[in-house]
């Protein structure tokens, strides 16, 4: 058996599940920080599982170049190296290809490339990704795919999706099934619901234990995103996790989860933590701004985050403008914090059958984006 | 009354003491982390106290920069602005203006000096000095100094410690006592006894709270540096803490509590955290070489520090290439913990009264230096 699923509740296209793996288990709708390099940057595990995170995501690419699989593997697998005790969802490598790596060279089988931090030469292939997928020790394991670039024609976009679902197949084939480790396929296809379709048809007919739902949030904008959801959503199996990939602001979060999306991951909390934003229910806040200066208050009243509860906006400014890396700590955490206690919110909404109006409080509060009354 | 202090055991020259303050009791030997801009760099406040740290230092010069010091009494003063429980020492500010600001202007009431930030004009006498450490909070408050060059000629130490005794003598006047708090004055004289011992008398004159020895560890060397204690120490009252300004490596801080120092400062091991060195008992490990790369033992068997607890030097060695903020954060917590630990030790070798086995166990150690056998 690979990773379990199932359905707690529904309310309207909502799920409130559980899966569950060889590291434990994950309650859904999930937010996973992104530990690139085999770190949540600025954060200590036990910090974030703290914040309410109980699976993070770590990235084929880089791993790969730096420190290398292989010696990941040697050293013990993923979570032992960067003490992580819950799952890990590794990407395929495809997307990091495509946006960090020079020199692409497609072909049939797969994509040559030069790293982005020495130059060197590397290969990913289905069966490459796969194979560093389990030497880094993945709970969870993603189909390489060529991620679609955007904008792109129909045609372009139909002729990646193709390539990516010969690949899922040759993945599905050659992946080794483990008790608590599963593998999941990916639909491309860009906006073209037509191709949404055929990619959800194609995948489904191989079988994945988990879909995610790929090439979105790349700047088509979120009805644009939405729109392909709805359209795929409906196309894949009730009983499998579906996971958006790369997805996204709050907002983005919660209209996905209304329509049926379980898992996220994204570096908007992390990355938006070491440039001085913060995430609050009125919107966002940037504590670089002077008028932070003298406000005693915590950045966010009621929160459970140090951050905030140890802190003022005034201090919060200070670390920012004095450049201290306490400055990134304090906001990566609240910043993760604020982002479970969105998917906190949404689980107890889907549990309650009160989804509508949680969404819609939501709604208000982010655009009343009075952040100065908070 | 100001700031208590007792001696709870003796061993030879070195002091087992115990510092009441207002905001709470260090058990010395005592080492300060340094918390520049109101943050010990790259910890949470909580980390520092888990290190075993009880007292952390506040630099009056960054301080009055930025944020302020106005505006930090404002924000309810030093303690609630960086969330630190504990007392505080602050300095007086004399010895940044030496070594960071431009400009500077020496006259007989005072500094006038531009601000290494922005270039904005500021002044430090002894009544400013302490006027700015009240509106900070500290519980421990440094007398202003000129902290003489180094190096200087017997002439030149001779003019700028006459400067400070005069500068402590202001200051001990305008100083408010409150319970709890306490006015330390700093010894100067650079490496002439004559003057050292003519600084100690005029301080002990004056009658502090406690007893500085500053203007050392600038360059002159760990001999002149010791041979400096060796004069000086005796000629101040052994009812009263003594603190050695900026030291330092571990084996000066051990040499120097032998010689019957009770406190420390030093951004040893918090720069050192940042920069990928990491202390040991056996000498200082650079985690940045490329021999820890496949090395899946922890940075210092047995020591309870996160860093060492969670993690493979393999895994501090990626996050320092990688340029990971992690890196800094675990290597700064081992470092500061080992420096706790050194004072754990110290600490009880004075109770047991066998100082001199623990510090030739202590030398034997890292002069071995067999780093790659820990």
């Amino acid at each position: 058996m690979s990773i379990g699923y199932e359905v707690i509740a529904r309310d309207g296209a909502a799920r409130r599940g559980r899966l569950v793996t060889a590291h434990g288990t994950v309650e859904t709708p999930a937010f996973m920080p992104v530990g690139t390099a085999a770190t949540v940057k600025a954060m200590l595990p036990e910090s974030v599982a703290a914040t309410g995170a109980e699976i993070v995501l770590g990235n084929t690419y880089h791993l790969m170049l730096r420190p290398g699989a292989e010696r990941v593997e040697r050293l013990g697998g993923l979570h032992r190296f960067m003490n992580w005790k819950g799952p890990i969802l590794t990407d395929s490598g495809g997307f990091q290809v495509m946006s960090l790596s020079k020199l692409r060279q497609l072909d049939a089988e797969g994509v040559t490339f030069r790293s982005h931090i020495d130059g060197s030469a590397h290969r990913l292939t289905p069966d490459i990704s796969l194979d560093i997928q389990r030497q880094l020790g993945a709970d969870i394991t993603m189909s390489f795919d060529e991620c679609t670039s955007w904008p792109a024609t129909e045609e372009e976009a139909a002729k990646s999706m193709r390539l990516s679902m010969r690949w899922a197949e040759r993945g599905k084939r050659v992946f080794v099934q483990r008790e608590g480790h599963g593998l999941f396929g990916i639909v491309q296809g860009s906006v073209y619901p037509d191709l949404r379709l055929e990619s959800a048809k194609a995948l489904t007919d191989i079988g994945f234990d988990g879909y995610a739902i790929g090439g979105l949030a790349v700047g088509e904008g979120q009805d644009a995103m939405f729109a392909a959801l709805d359209v795929t959503l409906p196309a894949l199996p009730a009983d499998r996790p579906r996971y958006l990939m790369g997805v996204g602001r709050p907002a983005d979060i919660v209209g996905a989860v209304a329509r049926g999306i379980d898992m996220f991951d994204c570096v908007m909390p992390t990355r938006a933590g070491r440039t001085a934003q913060a995430f609050t229910w009125r919107g966002e806040l940037n504590l670089r701004n002077a008028r932070h200066r003298d406000d005693g208050r915590p950045l966010v009243e009621g929160c459970a985050c140090p951050a905030c509860a140890g802190y003022s906006r005034a201090y919060l400014h200070h670390l920012i403008r004095s450049d201290e890396i306490l400055g990134a700590m304090l906001l990566t955490w609240h910043n993760l914090h604020f982002y479970q206690d969105v998917m906190r919110g949404l689980r107890a909404a889907i549990e309650a059958g009160a989804l509508a109006d949680w969404i819609e409080r939501f709604a208000e509060q982010q655009a009343r984006g009075d952040i100065d009354a908070l």
